[in-house]
């Protein structure tokens, strides 16, 4: 850039006092209000962080160090920073902003980082899993809008560990999805399939995020669950998972993931007509759930009085544009 | 972890309004309480920011794959997490709230992604540089305490880029340390060296903290600087930088480094008697400066006594042990 151009104030002398309102005006140069909104409550968090812990050098380095780990074991299979969004209660925050509930439609939850995008579509009774995977447990749910309306042709894809408390990408060898699976809701918007009884399981720890949990006497268990993500034109995508109640690490979810709505039993078959028509024993395992989804319309809505809301109650003075707020336009 | 030894809240339920506190419990269990209210302090400004952006999931999914591509391009010769907490006005409000300065003495500045531990030592005179590179310029210094009195026996770490302005680490076939020296003040305090001109350059801007820069209108130069590190015993070590006047981006440092007491004419050494007894000539290119060292025990007072007001600022009750905020001791 021709440094006659730059039209900042002095970018000299700055101190623990002035070096934010300086590093704000320097990152706002930029059109997009959006961007300058962001990076504004960025800084501003970033060095009151720094200025309210008195933030030592060698701290300071022990972050770095600890974001360069992070960073160096991500892979096509591994994220590493989402499990760190996840363990700090971040992701769980940004899918509560992102997709309110109306009183009545399914909650949703963390999407977590083992979501694929190569899923196989399955009929109606189908395994997800190969055979000989776990313990079979037969999943008959439904889809309803909040008024009670079925939803059929919606995507359902559903993912979840094997009986080892392994997703198919943590295999070096995998050749194929496998505890994953993609169905349609049909015309009752009723889907069923077969899966493995979810089991629960320690996110991956032998990474940096594992060694932070470890520093602070966390355990790195999520409760036994199965995730679903929900797609139906005219709908708020739901993002959620179903909790087997009575696990031991219900209250504990190393992600904060739970919610009562979610908890579910899971029974045996028990009914022999059942059995006889989805093909499974008496005694085989059974799941239930009602999934009701929100227009898209009542989602944006939410999602902007919400957003209202909490701005009033943080004394903020930020504009809101489409629904977020952004840098006051000069 | 044994799950019949949890102890915590049932973490169920959470909501944007409640994750806050639970994710500070959850992470509170540990004995180390300096650690605890860091952690404290970064879950809350993360969430804070998180909830006064309404940060979107398509801008979270942003920031986990950038943090990642800057985690990526890390590797033994280059830090980009540095020259992100560099470019976002961090590593200057670290090193000011470390290493605080009384009146008189040398203010100090950015350490920057560049110093290595593998200077070798010169004698007054040397060159720094491998012969040919750039202008030369004599540099003559003194070091003293605040009272003025001569620190002899000092190890000053000087580094600086090449006349392309790179440093030796930025060349893939970097053979051995150049452009950098450590000496030792004599026993006057004084130490004199030659080294080449320093010249701007950007930083390395090939990168996503370079892409961030771009998107923000920013520029990724530094004013012309040469790099000390000084190191006496009893004295808060120094780590600073000389600026040349009327460099282009004085006033626009990339990394806002700059401070009016570290900039320095660079003037012709034109005094014959001063030639001949550093055998450089007339027309050659000088710099002279005098360091000024604060002890130990002033700069950990200052220290302290700044921590302790920003805290009283801020309206933070948390207790200072050693200096530092911690948890309540419960």
């Amino acid at each position: 850039m021709d440094p006659s151009k730059v039209v900042i104030p002095p970018m000299k002398d700055l101190t623990p006092d002035n070096i934010t309102p300086n590093t704000i005006i320097i990152n706002s140069q930029g059109p997009d209000k959006r961007m300058q909104y962001v990076l504004e409550r960025l800084v501003t968090h970033l060095h009151d962080f720094t200025r309210e812990t008195r933030l030592t050098t060698e701290e300071w380095m022990t972050g770095i160090q600890f974001l360069t780990q992070v960073g160096q074991i991500c892979s096509d299979t591994r994220q590493e920073f989402i499990l760190l969004s996840d363990t700090l209660g971040l992701s769980t925050l940004v899918e509560n902003i992102n997709h309110p509930k109306p009183e009545g439609a399914t909650e949703g939850t963390v999407l977590g980082p083992f979501h694929t995008e190569d899923a196989h579509e399955f009929a109606h009774g189908d395994s997800i899993c190969t055979d000989g995977k776990g313990e079979m447990c037969l999943v008959r749910c439904t889809l309803k809008d909040t008024s009670g309306k079925p939803i059929a042709g919606a995507s359902v894809d559903i993912w979840e560990t094997d009986e080892t408390g392994h997703y198919d990408t943590q295999y070096k060898d995998r050749q194929y999805p496998d505890c994953r699976g993609i169905l349609k809701t049909d015309e009752n918007g009723d889907f069923w399939f077969k899966a493995v009884k979810p089991v629960p399981y320690p996110i991956p720890h032998d990474g940096p995020v594992g060694k932070m949990l470890a520093k602070l006497h966390r355990h790195p268990y999520r409760p036994s669950h199965m995730h679903f993500m929900i797609i139906a034109e005219g709908y708020d995508t739901l993002v959620t998972s179903l909790y087997i109640r009575g696990d031991p690490y219900e209250t504990s979810d190393a992600v904060f993931g739970v919610k009562s709505s979610l908890v579910i039993d899971v029974k045996k078959v028990g009914d022999e007509a059942v059995a006889k028509k989805y093909d499974v024993k008496t005694d085989d395992w059974e799941i239930n759930y009602d999934f009701v989804l929100v227009s898209a319309e009542e989602a944006v809505a939410l999602k902007n009085k919400n957003a209202a809301e909490a701005l009033k109650a943080l004394g903020s003075t930020a504009q809101i544009f489409n629904g977020l707020p952004i840098a006051d336009l000069d």
